[in-house]
């Protein structure tokens, strides 16, 4: 660490509060189920709520469970809030959204240990139903907390055994009483681990995540003819497997001519009726577009829906599509990007600006205030995966920019 | 029909057989079950035997169950063979089979009643097992009987619930006492259902078959590797689902650019985890490739190989391959397609020469004698289905087809 610490954080302390908290829920072999509003869930919220009253903070829960914990500061203005999530996919890590509320809470820890008062009030956040696991959509929490969605549509939210999101809150004991929709925040930063292979790939120590990906889903049915493989001359053919393939090779070709970061994967396809001497009759498969650049990306949805309709033409096939997501890209304030690279150089970590390509509470807290996210590497890029996994001095390297971004932002003058 | 008809086949009396014989086994709504060696197998045989011992005809099954009905000729030579099989597939149609054995017997029935006695004899065959849907491989009766397969092989295949030919023909009353392995037959002619859209669409009304097309099944086997479709750039992916799409567009250009009779179909592909947003780490997909000449067959083989290989390299993923089933072309007897064709020509009827992009017991007496096949539309080229139809126009014409056929083979000097 150069000169810049102000102060350390105790990285024993918050290790051990990752494995304790992981303990919450955990599977047989490694990884952790905590689905959104499960027992599990409530055990991690109240062992979190247990954590934060130790450090002396003030405790509020809000009316679609998202639980904050306030620590004054030298004014009586808005806060410069951290937090992520703590509920998990169905097979999740120890780390995603978890790091970002230990790693905060550390922070809070550290500054209180060094009798540190910031000039902002500092807020620690634990978002509701971040994964959208169970109930969709998924970042629900922070989406009602700055008013993007309906309190009572929340509610009424079901799981697949009819189960909502109301009654379930009220079973946890986590539908709080302050409100939502109108959020007071100077400020947020969340912290989180990449999810991705950047980072680990490129030998870099810290993600500057300056915004989120738009993101475009798309099912495209192909419908065909099945017929006989041995008896069909190839001019007679309308053939639903071919254009499906014709439409996937093309994805990758509009990736690479649009360039900059357009992604574009089809993960799942799935012919009919799926015979090795039949010309498949139909094809349904997804096309997931990702860009940091909504007019970009517009531009690959564009193409991609020209050209199916162009090769199923040729092929004599119909194709139909329906939207399974979509969402613009958001770019985080450039403020607090800068601020965050500033510190990380300052404390000598290897970093990069770079988007990330899922959805994080972030994208949500940056329609009320000024936000950004820090990444540290993760091993493989193994993500939603009980194999999850960060090296210990990246997470501790990570925490320690927290405490210094936390600190630059709470006590600026601007 | 033209001065060339010496005798004119019942119409009525061929199509009542096909609606009797298409009860045993009958389906709800339709079409026909009777898998080889089961019950309805058994009453399937039982009614075809009694309808042979009412014309008069000799009744021999040979050890592999193949039933022969014999009518003498005029001299002690080896026999002209007509006839095909009766066993279907689990959802099959009335003609695929059926139509060559019964169109055989009305032709013998018409030939007594018009008191025709020919030069050589006539045999009507059916054959266990050509589906191969209970018991691999298919065409099984045949193939031992011409000596291709060694008959206790044939004997203890087993089904998937464990039960053997062996077993199954014995307790069904169909292993007799005939001899296998060496036939002696003057030539074979079978008569068939199209199970293609060929004749239909350019308008024929018959197809003389001039051979079988060979067949090369390869299952392909990419190993990549699964990242999320959101945070892995594009130059870092193993994409096993993009390998596997582009093999499945070369394929079809692959068949252009051999071109004549080449075809390639990927009728099969799997991808794992299948996912709208995960990169699929694993694809399983089939090419099918047919071809009437064995050399162009053998290189778009191999060129296919070759690209699996080139692109696997550039994906950054493993492919690997088994053969499913591999069949060299069969060509038939150039006398006998002659003759089918001089014929057809003769009786009026429009006509070309074509392959058979199945396999069909012709091929296997093709071993041993002159042999050829005639076809006749498929309504909609279905087949393997139960709304498997051909006009009984066509199933008349080709029936007096087969029967003029007969009578030239057998009163043949040469």
């Amino acid at each position: 660490m150069t000169a810049q610490a102000v102060a350390q954080i105790n990285g024993p302390r918050l290790l051990a509060s990752l494995q304790a908290l992981g303990q919450v829920g955990a599977l047989p072999g490694g990884g952790v189920n905590r689905l959104a509003l499960t027992d599990a869930d409530r055990q991690g919220r109240d062992w979190t709520v247990v954590r934060m009253r130790e450090l002396g903070l003030r405790v509020e829960v809000d009316a679609i469970g998202n639980i904050f914990a306030h620590l004054d500061g030298a004014e009586n203005v808005a806060p410069v809030m951290m937090g992520s999530h703590i509920d998990t996919v169905r097979t999740g890590g120890l780390y995603d959204g978890n790091y970002g509320v230990l790693a905060a809470l550390e922070v809070v820890a550290t500054l209180r240990e060094a009798g540190k008062t910031t000039r902002r009030p500092l807020t620690v956040a634990v978002f509701t139903n971040e994964e959208g696991a169970r109930f969709q959509p998924d970042m629900m929490g922070s989406l009602v907390y700055v008013g993007g969605m309906p309190l009572i549509d929340a509610l009424n939210t079901c799981d697949v055994d009819g189960l909502t999101v109301g009654t379930e809150l009220q079973r946890i004991g986590y539908q709080g009483t302050a409100g939502v929709g109108a959020p007071v925040v100077d400020s947020f930063v969340e912290m989180h681990v990449e999810q991705g292979p950047v980072l680990e790939q490129m030998g870099l120590q810290i993600g500057v995540v300056e915004g989120v990906q738009g993101i475009s889903w798309t099912e495209f049915t192909v419908q065909g003819q099945s017929n006989h493989a041995g008896t069909t001359p190839m001019a007679m053919r309308h053939d639903a497997a071919l254009v499906a393939a014709q439409v996937a090779v093309y994805a990758r070709e509009l990736s690479a001519r649009i360039g900059g970061r357009q992604l574009a994967t089809v993960g799942a396809l799935q012919l009919s009726p799926n015979l090795v001497n039949v010309i498949a009759h139909k094809a349904v498969f997804t096309v997931d577009l990702r860009n940091t650049d909504s007019v970009a990306l517009a531009q690959a949805e564009r193409e991609l829906h020209a050209y199916t309709q162009q090769v199923a033409q040729a092929e004599g096939v119909q194709i139909t599509s329906r939207s399974l997501a979509r969402f613009e890209p958001v770019a985080f304030d450039p403020m607090v990007v800068d601020l965050i690279e500033r510190q990380a150089q300052a404390l000598g970590c290897s970093h990069q600006r770079m988007p990330s390509g899922a959805g994080h509470d972030a994208q949500m807290l940056a329609r009320v205030c000024p936000a950004a996210m820090i990444f540290v590497p993760s091993v493989g890029g193994l993500s939603h995966n009980v194999r999850e996994h960060t090296e210990p001095a990246d997470l501790l390297r990570g925490a320690q920019l927290l405490l210094q971004v936390t600190l630059a932002l709470a006590n600026r003058t601007s």
